[in-house]
């Protein structure tokens, strides 16, 4: 399989959310024209997205709905459930355990963990808040995916700590970027830049969107 | 001034974030080489990066910090304060009100809005919910960004009203597109995305990031 610029995959994570949506009112198939209207990008776009991972659909008969949404749904690892750990105690991971969408989509927050002696073994989102410095040697079996949601200064050694027990894929809250392994994947969530690309773009009009 | 893309400004917000620690430590100058090293990228890139802004730094003896940091706040708009409004007091709105981190970049979240009735009218992170249906005829000044924190299938409709009231800037967290105007500026957060995308690595070990 070639390899998949990370835009590609964000456009497929779209296209579901619209069949899904089509899938709820009952609509058989969808044809590219209309999966790049709710999109916003063209029927060009949506063919050559899908054509990355095989051939779909029929010409001139479009998309069969649940069968498209269900081959995205294995292309983006979601046929499965993903265990999840958040690391940081705090309201940015509050958020993340309220949402609903996490847990629709098979990711389960299985536990949380903080360095703080008073919020340890406390309650905490229906989770009982554990020691970090217990990571990787508790009963908790290995998750698959770890969110950071710790202070800047705190992130990399955290990012060191789940690489070093086993997990390959992080989502990163702190400001801060952070070095891992090749295989490990990493993606960095900064609330303070997604507003400084829109301060930017108030203050000089001629910004050019090029990941969404 | 040349188009420049949203990946650019991203890389100058990460920039920033090191002059400033830099600053914090004391340290006067700093190469490209070392901003390069901190940010992930090559010291070409970072000099092509500054190089769409004017001219930085002296050769060979690097950049000022404080210089340097002082022209990027002033590039990513960040010498004034911004008025912030929230439509959505859930969770998501709650955690971005409660973030330090953007009052010290200057923005300001001076209101928050709700269609709900239980929540309309009462206190909220200190804010008193406002009526939705209000929104541009009531006291509040007009803000700079609004952030868009309301299910999908409410997202377009505030948009629109948004728009109509002027703002210019929205920063969306609903898992839906939003189509405005081409002088409006949207910045999209889908948190179920972001996990997508590790989700997808975690079963395909061949993507590669195009945005960070």
């Amino acid at each position: 399989m070639k390899r998949i610029a990370e835009s590609t995959v964000r456009r497929l994570s779209l296209y579901l959310r619209f069949l899904e949506e089509f899938e709820a009112r009952g609509q058989v198939t969808v044809s590219s024209e209309e999966l790049a209207q709710q999109g916003g990008t063209t029927s060009a776009q949506v063919r050559k997205d899908l054509s990355f991972f095989g051939s779909f659909g029929k010409r001139g008969l479009g998309y069969s709905v649940p069968e498209l949404a269900s081959q995205l749904r294995e292309i983006l690892g979601l046929g499965r459930k993903w265990r999840v750990v958040v690391v940081g105690a705090g309201k940015i991971g509050a958020a993340l355990v309220q949402y609903r969408g996490f847990r629709q989509r098979g990711f389960d927050v299985v536990a949380v963990y903080d360095n703080d002696p008073r919020v340890i073994g406390h309650k905490w989102n229906g989770l009982v808040v554990r020691d970090v410095r217990g990571f990787g040697t508790d009963e908790v079996q290995r998750p698959d995916i770890a969110v950071v949601a710790v202070p800047a200064e705190q992130a990399q050694a955290v990012a060191d700590l789940v690489v070093r027990h086993g997990v390959k894929a992080i989502l990163n809250f702190a400001s801060a970027p952070l070095t891992v392994p090749d295989d490990v994947a990493v993606k960095t969530v900064n609330m303070a830049m997604e507003l400084e690309t829109l301060s930017y773009s108030l203050v000089n009009r001629d910004v050019e969107s090029d990941d969404d």
